[in-house]
């Protein structure tokens, strides 16, 4: 049986209904259909679903959702609104008109439109269905999800090659006689990806001391002999999928504590990658990295080992399965990371990070870049 | 009093919560924090607010958050974690320890974390105070919305430079050598957004009967004496404030109906923008415009002006205030869009699109950008 149907028929639900923008991993799923505003989606047992839009975005939402398509007139909005001025009340109410008695909402639905409709009928708040079907994904998917990591990795081939290329003066690199700053690597593979139908925002390219610190996304001129850290995430624009990477390189020789915590990290996504299989807890993994990096002499606390070890990727860069203490069996089909990282506030931080499925027997890494760290 | 006190203080409230990540405009306004995974905040009386991150999320949030700044370890969250399983309820029982006996939620609160602290606290949800007080932008906000449209006229200026100076060969234009399509000028168009420090998605650059439906975003190659409309919203990376800006252009001269409607619409704007001040209802100019078009015989109905006139824009690129029938008194300091369109398919569309203030006495236009079709 259909997932959401199954749901709907343990709690007794005559619709599911979800309220959000395209941009929403569950309704992008559920649709495929990318509009700014919210919309309505609602579905009643086996049935694919509809969407309600307004007039304006009927013809494209007839072409290209893969669900039914109705407008807001027909779905009795204006004749609503001229009782009910209240938007909120005015949408709860054509939502009411349409899904019958008792309806599941998504676990994302606004708190304001909850309110509205449980005016009219008795509401139940599902606890995640969608979230848990997107995470396993199908040969198309999939598919999809390794193009996606195709065109990062000749992304990040370009940004490492300015590194390679880069001339050293006074501490600072250059490229083509101007300094090379993460501001201006990151415009470079930015327009790449862009060529190859990808859209990257806020890739992290880090130096120094502030590979410390794993989210800050870095700024102003690159350093030779000190960490530098590439995490992107690029999403395919026509197919709103993700992929997520990170290589940690420097431009000559860094420090020695810098050198043995690349081999660390390197040795410990090993660890992770050796570990991951269907059925095994995402929890495992994880402490199977947290004690190698124990023996080699690095904690996993506030300092060294300091984020879970991986999450899983598709319609949001950070979605389910977790690689994490609080992970549950892994699926056949998910698409997670395997991202060990060290960082030391004073000294610098690596992280490196790869993407692949999780399959019966191993983890099939998508992942064909090399790990270098002196560039 | 700060707007969210007193509507605090209306319903009884102890405290304002809400959860989202830093893409939502609303967190982004209160926090001036963007994180990809969502995150707490709350705010009791008199006080700027606090938000509860990630520890590995803490440094990079104390410098770049204007609320203070609390780890989930801080707020409890691994103590809350050993007895209580879903993270749903975890997080609602982190909240009520912070967040006193009577709380009021954002309009988006999630369902199923409103459910989850209905469980702890009395809940009150929240009709769009934060919404309504980000309509009204101040002079520093007006400053960095004047910047992005003067990229925004920018990459226009570009992207028209292509038509303009493109060749024609077998009804399609060509430019260096190979056709020019909607998705090579949206590319070229983008990059120099990026060289400029902002981001467009799905900018519109449709042609021909495409343009007859407002949202297409438009594919395949460019065709001369055929309407080109180009609709683009970028947002600057660093501020996270939008522009938004339509022109329509014809390579060479297109048939008589297009230019008839090009002037009507072209006419329209300036009579929308006639009505636009401080105290006005946003309904007013919108009716002076389908007014406006019925006395030139243009209907706005299915076919004809089927949209509102303008929407606000801040960090979302549609927000409040609305310049449609629904549309409620302007204030001084709205920036709203002012963008009249006439559809009709087998025929085409045109629309024109300019971004300026509401002031006391007058509308006053960001957008420089000449209004001429035949390019």
């Amino acid at each position: 049986m259909d997932p959401l149907d199954a749901a709907m028929k343990t709690c007794g639900a005559d619709a599911f209904v979800h309220y959000a923008t395209g941009e929403d991993a569950d309704m992008r799923y559920l649709t495929r259909f990318v509009m700014h505003d919210s919309f309505v989606f609602f579905k009643r047992h086996r049935q694919r679903g509809t969407i309600i839009v307004p007039q304006m975005e009927a013809e494209r939402a007839s072409r290209e959702s893969v669900t039914a398509v109705m407008t807001r007139t027909q779905a009795g909005l204006p004749d609503i609104l001229k009782k009910e001025k209240d938007p909120w009340k005015a949408i709860a109410r054509m939502i009411a008109r349409q899904a019958g008695k008792k309806v599941l909402v998504s676990p994302a639905f606004p708190a304001v439109l909850l309110r509205a409709l449980e005016e009219h009928v008795q509401v139940i708040v599902d606890a995640g269905t969608v979230e848990k079907v997107r995470a396993k994904k199908s040969p198309d998917e999939i598919r999809l999800m390794q193009d996606v990591q195709k065109k990062t990795e000749r992304a990040m081939a370009l940004g490492i090659s300015l590194i390679r290329h880069a001339t050293v003066k006074k501490g600072v690199l250059y490229h083509e006689g101007t300094p090379l700053t993460s501001e201006r690597m990151r415009v470079a593979m930015h327009k790449q990806l862009m060529d190859d139908g990808c859209r990257a925002v806020e890739t992290i390219i880090s130096c120094g001391e502030d590979t410390a610190f794993p989210h800050i996304i870095g700024s102003g001129p690159l350093k030779p002999h000190e960490p530098i850290v590439i995490d992107m995430f690029p999403r395919d624009e026509a197919s709103g999928y993700y992929a997520d990477m990170t290589r940690t390189v420097s431009k000559g020789k860094p420090g020695a504590r810098i050198v043995e915590m690349y081999e660390a990290v390197r040795e410990a996504q090993l660890v992770g990658i050796a570990q991951i299989k269907a059925g095994v807890s995402g929890a495992d993994p994880y402490t199977a990295v947290v004690d190698y990096f124990r023996d080699r002499g690095y904690e996993s606390d506030t300092r060294g080992f300091i984020h879970n070890l991986g999450h899983g990727v598709g319609l949001q860069v950070h979605e389910l399965p977790t690689i994490g203490p609080s992970g549950v069996a892994l699926e056949a089909g998910a698409v997670v990371t395997v991202e060990p990282g060290l960082y030391y506030p004073g000294i610098g931080g690596i992280r490196l990070e790869d993407m692949g499925a999780v399959r019966a027997r191993k983890f099939a890494n998508f992942t064909r870049f090399e790990e270098t760290l002196v560039v």
